[in-house]
């Protein structure tokens, strides 16, 4: 897994995930280094799993451990994962035949299934079913979920004058059986533009060659620990 | 639209669809000619639509007339179909990698956009809604509708002793605002599959430059005409 490596611990239910620098886009074929992305992403991600826990959604985030690492609780990856899109954006945005960023009046979820070489297609919940990839239930507290977490993190990202656009939730199964959210939220995962002119702030200047990838990476950061200190 | 023509007729509520042997696969790549498919999948999709009548399930159709036309009544076609798959076959098949035919526990509904163009992409509830494609609750009374009307016609093909893998449903809405099933159920639309021996008899066995495709398309109308005669 580019961008992160995961190491057991002492405890057995408690695992150390690493942040690195490494960036992958368009299914591994774009990859590079972006200085100093893995302590951007680590505290960006400590920031919104905390604020998540506050909310009371339940994360695999336990607690930061130097400038790149994090204690999370063990858990086994579901192998499907929810975006939650509040414009249409990317190659959803092309499958759909309109603008780049189009507003929307709801909220969109989208499942997707993550085996890589299949190319992650999207699916629905009955495709997820058929392939005992979840149940009905369990897909109704992703979901459930996926939109608490999506009107938290837009808040959070809000009082930094940034625009949460779309997010990539992975979950996972704890021992006792509980969906939570896992993995990171950083700008590898969520489209993140500036609410005053638009820029973007996100993986998306790596994907489409854009100056600057670091320093909005870093500008991200910056914007959640002044605004998140208030 | 290939293999249908659609008229006018004296009442203004009223078409004529006339059905002929035109096809195509591919999104229009490959085209062809089958003999006396117009004549087939007119006198199938009357009996099936029949059948859906007598269960309550309110479809476009008023009558038969000649032996390659019947009377609808007139609707504006939504913009989005529902595929019921009983089975997983074809493209879903390779998207989600599973063998052709995968049996499943479930019934899977997918919804798909009709621009061609944009090569009828798959999409969800939200997408739907989002660009104004239909609302929440015209898409769960599709969905209803879809439900009992493959439950229906899923009794009909097996008296006949076909198995109904997979149906695209297209939905019209009438003057008055209600959704009902349009457009044809024929081998066209459906997957059919000889249930003791697995033979595909439907337009598969064009796309796939299968023998017999004219006779394939004639025996499910044969079959079906006997086992409903009963």
């Amino acid at each position: 897994m580019a961008g992160k490596s995961i190491f057991g611990t002492d405890e057995a239910e408690v695992i150390r995930i690493h942040f690195n620098d490494e960036v992958t886009a368009f299914s591994g074929i774009k990859r590079a280094s972006i200085k100093d992305k893995g302590i951007c992403n680590r505290c960006i991600s400590a920031i919104a799993f905390r604020a998540l826990e506050e909310a009371g959604i339940p994360t695999h985030f336990i607690s930061e451990s130097g400038d790149r690492d994090m204690l999370c609780r063990k858990v086994e990856p579901l192998p499907i994962q929810v975006i939650v899109r509040n414009r249409i954006s990317g190659t959803t945005a092309k499958m759909l035949g309109v603008e780049n960023g189009m507003r929307i009046p709801n909220t969109i979820m989208e499942l997707s299934y993550r085996r890589k070489e299949l190319g992650k297609p999207m699916i629905n919940d009955h495709h997820a079913v058929a392939l005992s990839l979840a149940t009905y239930d369990e897909l109704k507290t992703m979901y459930d979920v996926a939109s608490k977490a999506n009107e938290v993190l837009r808040e959070l990202f809000h009082k930094a004058g940034i625009e949460l656009v779309d997010i990539k939730l992975r979950f996972g199964k704890t021992a006792g059986g509980d969906v939570i959210i896992a993995d990171e939220i950083s700008p590898d995962n969520c489209r993140l533009w500036d609410e005053k002119d638009g820029r973007v702030l996100d993986k998306d200047r790596f994907r489409h060659d854009m100056s600057d990838v670091t320093a909005s990476y870093r500008e991200v950061m910056d914007r959640l620990i002044k605004s998140n200190a208030k």
